[in-house]
């Protein structure tokens, strides 16, 4: 029962013009996203060590992209181990893999990449192949979104207020984005009257890089702390929070940023619908559901300090978890480039994706 | 079915060390809320307008603390005029009434303090009567926090997690505090294990200031993103949302902090129950409910910048409403020095306030 809004390519990619990426063969170049929106610095990783600290350090963040990124790091590490023996070239690249794969705990789709490219170079991890595989990782991620954002635009009537969190971006994904891809696609066919997005403390992705990315598209778009949430919902003028995922479970739970649980809470109390967009690969059906996702915590002073300044008094304890799991009961849709699951439980993810 | 928690004075004083007003007559000295807790400055307000300047600029902020400090700005507003002729002595003091009544529209303790001087003063604004009125405010609503942290503790099972918002503590108020109040009698009466604080944006009172103040008590609090306290209460080890007001409607509807309704559904959602603390004058049964109150909007710029840096991208907009209301169905008890009521509605609003 799948309805995809008819919207051409060619004015879906008006709204993708940001990329964060670029892989030349010899180096990963990525924009740092803790500079955003004040600065535009294109950093080079040349090794896959370079990119695992990329990750780590959040110079590239957003699931989709993480994968990508990792996926590219293992092209790194296969050139470098190209002249080696095949038993060493093989050690080199699992040893590469497990290193990458270390680099952020939450997000499936780094050990997704990760995984895929093991399958199918690890044996020989020949760099040309390598590479191949790595690009078409990223592109069938940026084809996935668009399919993602046609999907999910259908959901929305004429008028549709929405609230994002985060940053689903082009910034987060090979291109346009998953959540962001689906207001991006909304709004493209005239059917999206407001958007709303979250700051998204303590990272501020809301506040740095989806307002930026939103700007740069015209898209006009109001931030709100996050607080405010359950107020905004309470108006009745917006119909969906629209989210991305780093990890859907076997029964439709879904981690993603901290946050997300309160919007969805408050969208079911105040008779909105949460929408979650995210590609295949961040389904995990080996997670049977969210009590068996490990949740990354971050440096408290995230919460204590801001941009080196401090803000709470020295002393005082924070706790930072980066992500929250929104029950499947909460969640009204799951979009993904596989198809589009309403009121998710485990049977028909099972269908879908098992 | 009152039960207050029995706790001797000087226990509960040995939490009430910090004070953020001090009057000698002549002149107010506030404490600069606005730099806490990196510096701790007095500044001296010497009239009326100096004081709704302070009260505009959040220099001093919570609304009993507001109350007191606008009442002090009329005892100077009193002083400046004690030479003048009678009829311009009381219209000089009705014009500062107004100038004070405008600083901030949406904390009704402010409207209430100066309806109050206006009622026993306004006819002769006599500077020494002026003076007297204005302390027994401030000596009440201290008498009223002692009273209110041991009704409200009395709610509090041994071992009981909770959570607050914003900033309700001694810095709020004459001294010890609201919602803040509880939690320190709580403390002293070893019956919380743990206090989670969100750190309120866009103004960071619970990160700067309630971190701060139950630092100095040698309380040991946590700090959490706003966005993640729908996910420490999904946790399950936090029973008690425990907040102030700034206003509460003859229905029990509840105006407080941007944020507070957030916490309010998601306690439900999961199990645990949401206080409200507050004094009576925070009471106004002249606002029917929610839907009446003028929630005060402040400027976009404290979301889009931080400490004087641009955070958001040049041309993002922002929509920055400082309270939320929390529907009267979504608290479980309001507790006043009038009285506690346990699932509020206007009847049993009516009975205690009317």
């Amino acid at each position: 029962m799948e309805i995809a809004l008819h919207i051409d390519s060619a004015t879906l990619a008006r709204y993708d013009r940001v990329r964060a990426l670029r892989f030349d063969g010899d180096q990963l170049a990525l924009l740092d996203q803790r500079r955003l929106p004040a600065r535009t610095d294109w950093l080079s990783m040349r090794d896959h060590r370079e990119v695992g600290q990329a990750i780590t350090d959040l110079v590239v963040r957003g699931a989709p992209a993480i994968g990508i990124a990792a996926a590219y790091g293992l092209v790194l590490a296969a050139r470098a181990g190209a002249r080696l023996p095949i038993e060493e070239r093989r050690a080199a690249f699992l040893a590469a893999a497990a290193h990458l794969r270390a680099a952020r705990p939450t997000a499936v789709n780094l050990m997704w990449a990760i995984d895929r490219l093991l399958a199918r170079c690890g044996a020989d991890p020949e760099p040309d192949a390598v590479e191949a595989e790595a690009r078409a990782i990223d592109a069938e991620d940026l084809a996935a979104n668009y399919r993602m954002a046609r999907l999910g635009a259908a959901y929305l009537a004429e008028g549709s207020g929405v609230l994002t969190h985060c940053n689903t971006g082009s910034l987060a994904t090979a291109g346009l984005g998953t959540a962001l891809g689906v207001i991006r696609a909304g709004w493209a066919a005239g059917r999206i009257r407001q958007v709303h997005a979250g700051e998204t403390r303590p990272w501020l992705q809301g506040a740095r890089l989806t307002a930026w990315e939103l700007l740069e598209d015209g898209i006009p778009a109001r931030l709100i702390a996050d607080g405010a949430g359950a107020w905004l919902l309470a108006q009745g003028q917006t119909q969906w929070v629209i989210v991305g995922a780093d990890r859907i479970c076997a029964n439709g739970d879904v981690a993603n940023k901290i946050g997300t649980l309160s919007l969805a809470v408050a969208a079911r109390q105040f008779g909105a619908r949460t929408m979650v967009v995210a590609p295949a690969s961040t389904v995990d059906l080996n997670t049977p559901d969210g009590s068996a996702i490990h949740i990354e915590e971050r440096d408290p002073r995230e919460l204590l300090e801001y941009a080196g300044q401090r803000v709470a008094a020295p002393g005082v304890e924070a706790w930072n978890p980066v992500f929250d799991v929104t029950p499947a009961a909460l969640v009204d849709v799951i979009v993904t480039e596989k198809g589009v699951i309403e009121k998710p439980d485990a049977a028909k993810m099972g269908l879908v994706f098992g």
